[in-house]
């Protein structure tokens, strides 16, 4: 145990993933958030790209001297390689760096590896401890694995769109939850399969889908049919479950109201100055409330907290201590405390833009770890000398040959 | 290496967390979302909850026979132990635990185990190779560490509502997206810490925010606003920068359609019979259909949707080639092929409601491993015997005073 504290003391600074190399394949959204979690928290990530063209996302707004800002958020702190796998020579050279790599990560069209001839069957061969992750649409097998599927395909499809929105306008996720989500999943199976190579030796194949992954987080919508057979429906801001909680315009904004007990209702009537109302028998259960919510209740509170500004009303009831929310804009977002407390705008000196940017830092926060970027997303091929040579011992004539094919 | 694989042939059933001790003293769901995949990935997670009242979860629908199927949802494959973590006898029995556990994760209100004299600088002193992780609203420090973080707060103060919507109308996701993205997160920082302590040994305190975690989603959103000065709106089905690219109504419900290209644009205008509009001025490029979308596009897209059932204008588009999906609703949902393939509903015998019910399964598909669940969600206690007499070697005697002093 004594060894150990030891340990802690002296490499508490070092990043979890230190040490582990991961061959990145991944383009767009999905696969690069995936890399980009394990990137920040201290692993090798090389990110391979097609030369002289690149990840489809170096073309994906917003720009800044002519360079994507969507690029360099997603592929800080990763290696530049650029690699044409399709080739007989840059073949060889990828499943060299397999051999010496634990991770390789896609996000292809299903088959498009296999058909390549480096599918798991065939790199597991090359090095047995290969840990080889897959994002997919619908799964690697079956109907729909050939499908195309964009984020909003998945959101549509698995349940997203229709417990979400007001009336019958079944709404989308604004940002790309699919994609995202998707490869928060596998950053997640990478590391737990990490943890059990450090313990065995042994790598494994494991994939995540878009649509598994929206089915797998709707809360009670999926039980709620398969246990009672109710079908969920979009219900706007509020809890159905739990009233008033749900969003109220203010004179000059939007303010949401989480009345989760009984006492914060009556203290919530109060400041209404309308305590007799806490004991009206319409309103005096949440259950009762619930019931008389949409025909009552929701005009009650939104004709009071359209009397006041939203600063007015965060006074009031966040001093009377009831859950208390404001809905904020992009640019009122960026300026609050909490962002800036918690570091979660990282600036970075982007080699593309040629310029710092404001990008968001990682939610993940490690205790011990300094918490901000090592370094800029690469150009292409970046650092295809420095990858080529500590990794395979390439010589700088050999390099240039390379380059010279297009071969990188 | 040779052993390496064969360390592969013989363990690849052996789920990837197997040997991890994790105490689980998180409610509601958030955290029980984070251990819910650490369990479903092999960890022994227990479960902690209150002798006889239990997590608040085990009040929330869907019910069946009396029981949650909220709590046996987010709580299967967990072992149940019940300790009141307030008495002195009660904190000793957990400080025991801790002592030959991995990991602690809680989600109480910040300061919670402090003030109980749990917290990390008290455990760690216990076991220093702990990894003891928090999910929080706002952070740990700071003004708003102390205020209470609802889902839907999160939703609102970190910009996701401000980016979700038709219009005006400012729109939360469905789903409680920021508990169980957060408790995402935190089981993918405890993972990557469980890699780092497998090679040194170490613990670590780790924590996630609700708030941090929205913010690290809103894709292009925060970079718009911190490269560009562009503030987000919602911008309801429609992708502003991609067109058509949007959700459209049939005879008989709803589909999306994605042209992501001009090539897929064409094939749609020969379904739509209107080869012309491929060439037409105002639609030719990306650029000038994202510009007349509004205005022209949507309209012509959707009036001819309208004249189609789902299921005809899935053949149609499908066949072309073209990405395509239909808004399903949750018994739709759960009849796909696609669920049932890659095995994303599980049948649980349930302890509580004492039958079987259907819960969605894990989404990240470990191959190799059994895909299904090894346990029912614990009663309250279930498995103090167990739990007590295994990691403590307590007796049964000591194990009966214990429960009629009710600390267990």
């Amino acid at each position: 145990m004594s060894t150990e504290y030891s340990n802690q003391d002296q490499n508490i600074t070092e990043k979890p993933l230190t040490g582990v190399r991961i061959l990145d394949l991944t383009h767009a959204y999905s696969g690069p958030f995936c890399t980009m979690h394990l990137a920040d928290q201290g692993a090798e990530v090389i990110k391979i790209e097609v030369p002289g063209k690149g990840d489809q996302s170096r073309n994906w707004a917003p720009f800044k001297n002519g360079s994507s800002g969507y690029y360099a958020y997603f592929n800080r702190n990763k290696q530049g390689l650029s690699l044409d796998i399709k080739s007989e020579e840059g073949k060889k050279i990828f499943k060299s760096l397999v051999s010496k790599s634990d991770v390789v990560v896609e996000n292809f069209r299903v088959g498009t590896m296999e058909r390549r001839g480096l599918g798991y069957d065939v790199l597991k061969e090359i090095n047995p401890g290969l840990i080889y992750a897959s994002i997919s649409g619908f799964g690697l097998e079956g109907d729909m694995a050939a499908r195309p599927a964009y984020d909003i395909v998945s959101q549509a499809m698995a349940g997203m769109m229709s417990m979400t929105g007001f009336g019958n306008q079944k709404t989308k996720v604004g940002p790309a939850i699919a994609d995202n989500y998707s490869g928060t999943y596998l950053a997640l199976g990478i590391a737990m399969a990490l943890y059990q190579k450090s313990k065995t030796g042994m790598g494994r194949r494991l994939d995540v889908s878009m649509a598994d992954t929206i089915f797998s987080i709707l809360e009670a919508g999926v039980i709620e049919y398969t246990i009672n057979g109710y079908v969920a429906r979009p219900e706007g801001n509020r809890d159905p479950g739990i009233s008033p909680f749900d969003s109220y315009e203010a004179k000059d904004g939007q303010v949401v109201i989480a009345c989760g007990t009984d006492a914060f209702w009556s203290s919530l009537c109060d400041l209404m100055e309308k305590p007799e109302l806490a004991k009206d028998p319409r309103f005096n259960t949440n259950e009762n409330r619930c019931e008389n919510y949409l025909t009552e209740l929701q005009g009650m509170v939104d004709s009071w907290t359209r009397q006041h500004t939203v600063d007015e009303l965060e006074k009031m009831i966040v001093d009377a201590g009831i859950p208390f929310g404001k809905t904020l804009t992009m640019d009122q977002v960026c300026e609050q405390n909490f962002i800036k407390e918690r570091n979660m705008l990282w600036s970075i000196h982007d080699n593309g833009i040629d310029d710092d940017i404001l990008v968001p830092g990682t939610p993940i926060k490690m205790h011990g770890c300094e918490d901000k970027p090592m370094r800029s997303a690469p150009k292409i091929g970046e650092d295809n000398s420095e990858v080529l040579k500590s990794i395979l011992n390439m010589t700088q004539d050999e390099i240039d040959s390379l380059r010279s094919k297009k071969i990188i």
